[in-house]
């Protein structure tokens, strides 16, 4: 197949490589001059173009610019499409671009390959990203059949666990086991900076270890990430960390009240619970 | 010197192994026959008994029990002392301990070694536990400057690194790195487990990863660790999680009320923060 990857960034570069590398003839699109010469140059893309509407001959287009981008972009190109060309992006949150690109392009299959590295860019591509990770796909009951089935191809075809949803479910889902820790993790950092007390502040900062390290992961990560979580997941967000506020204050109010039976039963559950969540 | 380590666990069992090593004399005590055959036939100490004032005649006696049975051990042990004996212990938490250990016993030196593994019990101890490793010690006005100086010179010998502070100012400090990170941590599965659809939840375990694990990690952990953290350092922990959940509701009104500048600005202080904490 033809394959267009519009966004050449560590995403867009690394489904790049692998694909190419799979047989398909790879076309690439930046903003930025160098950025397609440089694609090109390290064997990334086949042909590269600043130009978006050279991606329009492909036969699947794979957008992965910044998610606010997403939909704008795909309207640029659908005048441009034959009907048969499928759609499909990358962005970290599904439900708002698939209700706006999909009754404009009924060939749009809506994607979230949950990988990624602590670097960004083109030079932070690498083959393989993708491996036994999940990526999820989000038709809707109006994408055909067959485009569905061609976008299962390609995510079998990287050695991703492919996972079929609905897009408020993948953005349901994708609020509690990524967007919510950020806040989290956020506050808890956030909280320990109003220690007013020097002496107490400077001591903590001195003790802090793996606990608050790992705690503290996500909340002390890039910013332009968990905004951008917070301005378009907002629903989904905004009903974990409600969910979760109500946690802190059974765990407040049983600390408050020497509720110890059920603050013991409480945290023997977060135990029982958590490895649900954790891949051996 | 004479030390004696009262509790063989983890704590006590590595104690032992490092000061036996530097040439001091060990004695241990378990209430359990078993453990001191077992400690002495591992050589983690010269002499063993199960009667706790075997241990009296020590310089420096260390307790490593259980935190509520450190308080009611050294009220055992104070009748048979002489009055050089240095008591010092290993808990967790300082302030309850030192006010009502200190008044009986002046020459008390409360302690926190600040390491551990895993794993429990004296198979677990293992040499070098404390290298390189915060170990605090909380004197107060009246603890006598030799007694001090004592503890100094074996916690330096085990290549810790020595933090003096007051109890209650340790207390706020593991409060804020140590006791919250795991309410915090432990609401963050407990919210999750709070979402009725079914398809979501499956959904939100197969995709959970790295941050999820990494957030959840102290939260998922030993309950009665948890439990501990609460019932003895209540009013510390109440406060830190007073202050918690004002950023979280900080976090939660910009997110309703779209202050996106706000939250960003708020993301990127906890982003410039975090490294404050977290050692090279």
């Amino acid at each position: 197949m033809k394959i267009a990857i519009v966004g050449l960034g560590l995403i867009g570069g690394s489904l790049a490589l692998d694909l190419r590398r799979l047989g398909h003839t790879l076309l690439g699109t930046s903003r930025r001059p160098e950025t397609c010469e440089q694609a090109v140059a390290l064997g990334v893309v086949d042909h590269a173009s600043p130009d978006l509407l050279d991606m329009a001959e492909a036969d699947v287009i794979v957008l992965c610019p910044p998610i606010e981008a997403i939909a704008p972009i795909a309207e640029r190109l659908i005048p441009h499409l034959t009907s048969s060309t499928i759609l499909t992006d990358v962005g970290s949150v599904k439900q708002p671009i698939v209700e706006r690109i999909s009754p404009q392009w009924p060939n749009f299959v809506g994607g979230h390959p949950m990988a990624g590295t602590a670097e960004q860019g083109l030079e932070a591509a690498q083959r393989d990203l993708f491996v036994g990770r999940p990526y999820v796909l989000t038709p809707t009951e109006s994408t055909p059949q067959e485009s569905v089935e061609t976008m299962m191809e390609v995510v079998r075809s990287l050695q991703s666990t492919i996972h079929i949803c609905d897009p408020a479910e993948h953005d349901r889902a994708v609020a509690w086991i990524s967007h919510l820790p950020v806040m989290v993790s956020a506050a808890l950092i956030a909280a320990c900076t109003g220690e007013v007390d020097a002496n107490v502040r400077e001591l903590a900062q001195a003790l802090a270890s793996s606990g608050f390290k790992d705690t503290s992961r996500v909340g002390g990560g890039n910013p332009e990430l968990g905004l951008m979580m917070a301005q378009h997941n907002t629903a989904a967000l905004l009903a974990a960390l409600t969910q979760y506020r109500t946690q802190l204050d059974r765990c407040i109010a049983n600390i408050q009240n020497s509720n110890w039976v059920e603050l013991e039963a409480w945290l023997v559950q977060t135990q029982q619970e958590r490895p649900k969540y954790i891949k051996p």
